[in-house]
């Protein structure tokens, strides 16, 4: 008897999910239908920023496989179709067409939320006004760079200082657009602590962007065209001919909650280990709609991004084929890059050890990416939290220039096992000196961190 | 009451450990002696390819340290003085002062063998010709340099293809030459299985170096002029302007072996885990004179490899000065950088997991270490072994452009942990485009070998 499963959301987790159930379930088998509300499938929002910039030149390079693709493999792609209500106990929902307004209801056995995540976007004046733009979807990116190549003005502010809002400063500054992100926070990037983000902010300010912190936007203002001419935060206005918005986003779980789902503190989805929404044997959920356990503090997270959505998909896709996969948790790890610069994190900043009842020392090390003795070696700074007393590695962020960022991994890799920063003092890492120090330099924080448990006891 | 370390060999392992055991102990309680045979001090033989290559302009920017800064930190450093017997019973050495001759014992309460590795230089016709070099010493470097500057020729022929045979090759090419590497293996990169190997093999030939594989050298040539001016490999002759030795070192032991200490398989002292020499309280000995235990095999090997030596080295000064430190093992972890190709192992190769008697799958996969979208995305394949049965992780072959060497670290620490490779497809690794496709290729690896030992059971 032919199952159906039914798909809400044609991106990574949509997708993956998708195609990997396919791989184990032949089509007479398992039908697969996608509902879509927007015009692509598996894109990568992630290379948004690169494309603005100009290093992509053409947006289908971003679109991993088309729905053309994904139909040739039997997956009933739907666009423009928007489910706008879920009927847990009925095992159905109902999708309008966005073209013709039409609604129907489908029935399933499996049902997959990729629903993703909603970019944040205050109720403020002005936030609707043509000139600004958020950096979400491919539609967005398309739009952005239209305005770019239509518009006259160079000054660009961007709204928000994480990793999207830092990218895409880099992105504007090579379309020669002057350039001001203005946040809230009292450091740039606040996936990292306090001290780390004026590294960022320093290095920013050394590439000609204007960084003003502590600043909450309150208005958009315009001009008598209607565009907009200007960010106001602080009670400081800030010119712009173009506003980017990256202030962050929050799981889209509009629809399960109204069908009664179980959403975490952070506002997503709840599931166990196979991606199974919790109490509903045949919901499953992944992607930037779902909270994930972080391994480091045992709490659950939000954390929106491409390698998890698709890691959900793959995994769900697998159960829902009669494989089997699990998804242990994230140690929380990110990277990014600003022009030369390298910024990475993993596990906890200080104010999550607390927030998790965890006693911490920190370390913090300077060194370089290469030896010391090559020409232009890279500097980068670590900080390293461990533990008080059991000297586990709690989080590592890492900020520097080349060949900095990637070796986030290693403490990656050391959290997953649940290592302290005495075993990661004697770890085996690759050094050759284009490479590295001798010590590299997470070795270096790892010894630094080592004494300082010796200190606190 | 003073006691009185000596220590033999005055390079990472043996300056290292003076240096932490003095921050242990001041020097009233501590008297440390280091005799060491050369001119120098604590310096990076492994940058001996970028200085001669140019990178590094000046000899003593690959000195970490001079005598004179050792001394200033009270510790006793005789150079030109070479140790020529050890009587462990009597607990004294023998040394004698190169310049005059003079040879004089001195007692101690602690030893510290640090006699490093040497290259292996088979007894061939023409081996000492002028115009035959090592690379291992900074007189070879300076020696080397001279002779490029001074020649007049453009040919070039390195013997091995290993790791300082690929580096010198760089070297040379960036110095004009014509480059013919003469090994006698199957592939260059014996460090890794023959398959990966072939991809260095090509990327080399790519550069415009000449790759003559299976060819032992069994003369080297030389002209009315008693210089070397060609090197002869399987009946064939290279015309060479200069001749570059790499084929590898062995343990340094010749002094300990005639002392009746504890020698391994491989020729290199045996020690236990807090770098004391098995059997003997009070004698330490680290870096390249030594057998390590491998983690992933839980046999002993020689790596000669200056991140070993500099931590024997703070290993070593910690317990001599009361501290406790111990060094585990390696997993095999190693890097190089030949123009733009990464190259980099850890873990086990095929052979050796034959020769511990594991049984194993292999996968191989190719991607890059960006995302694929962004411009010039650099390729790179990556070959992992995992255990039959248990899916442990067993070992991983990088060769790659940028970015693809230092992922090698995700693999070192995964084996450190005894990971398996199905807990590897869900690490947690940073994701963004300019640092890694999605899938990051370690994880894809990862995968692969996860469906092969599902097949071989």
């Amino acid at each position: 008897m032919t199952e159906r499963l039914v798909i809400v959301g044609g991106d990574a987790t949509g997708m993956s999910a998708a195609a990997q159930a396919r791989r184990f379930r032949e089509a007479p088998d398992l039908e697969i239908v996608v509902f879509e509300r927007g015009h692509f499938t598996s894109y990568s929002a992630c290379g948004i920023p690169y494309w603005v910039g100009g290093h992509v030149r053409e947006r289908d390079q971003l679109i991993a496989r088309t729905p053309e693709e994904h139909r040739a493999r039997g997956i009933d792609v739907r666009l423009r179709s928007e489910v706008v209500e879920l009927d847990v106990s009925g095992g159905r929902l109902r999708s309008r067409d966005l073209a013709t307004g039409v609604e129907t209801w489908s029935g399933y056995d499996h049902l997959v939320l990729a629903t993703g995540a909603r970019p944040i976007r205050p109720g403020l004046a002005g936030i609707d006004a043509p000139g600004v733009h958020g950096v979400q979807t491919l539609g967005d990116g398309e739009a952005l760079i239209a305005a770019l190549a239509a518009g006259t003005g160079r000054r660009a502010v961007v709204v928000g200082a994480g990793y999207i809002g830092v990218e895409m400063a880099e992105a504007l500054i090579r379309r020669g657009y002057e350039v001001t992100i203005v946040h809230s926070g009292a450091q740039p990037m606040s996936t990292l602590d306090p001290d780390m983000g004026a590294l960022v902010r320093d290095a920013l300010r050394g590439m000609g962007v204007t960084v003003v912190g502590d600043s909450a936007v309150t208005e958009i203002r315009t001009g008598d065209d209607g565009r907009a001419r200007a960010v106001v935060a602080a009670g400081r206005e800030y010119p712009a001919d173009v506003v980017v918005l990256g202030m962050g986003v929050v799981p889209e779980t509009t629809l399960a909650a109204a069908a009664g789902l179980p959403l975490g503190a952070h506002g997503g989805l709840l599931t166990d280990s196979a991606m199974r929404v919790i109490g509903h044997e045949n919901i499953w959920a992944g992607g930037d709609c779902v909270e994930v356990l972080d391994l480091v503090s045992g709490m659950h997270r939000h954390i929106a991004l491409g390698t998890h959505a698709n890691k959900h998909g793959q995994i769900i896709g697998a159960n829902i084929g009669g494989g089997y996969a699990t998804f242990p948790g994230v140690v929380g790890t990110a990277v990014s890059k600003v022009c030369d610069l390298e910024v990475a994190r993993t596990g906890l900043r200080e104010k999550d050890a607390r927030a998790a009842g965890l006693q911490y020392v920190t370390a913090t090390i300077e060194s370089t990416s290469r030896a010391g003795y090559l020409p232009d070696a890279p500097l980068m700074t670590v900080k390293m939290l461990a533990e008080r007393l059991t000297g586990r590695l709690l989080g590592v962020q890492i900020v520097g220039r080349e060949g900095a960022g990637k070796r986030v991994d290693i403490a990656a890799v050391a959290l997953t096992a649940r290592m302290t920063v005495v075993q990661m003092t004697t770890l085996d890492l690759g050094y050759a000196p284009p490479f590295s120090p001798v010590w590299d330099p997470v070795l270096v924080a790892a010894r630094k961190a080592v004494r300082a448990v010796g200190e606190r006891g």
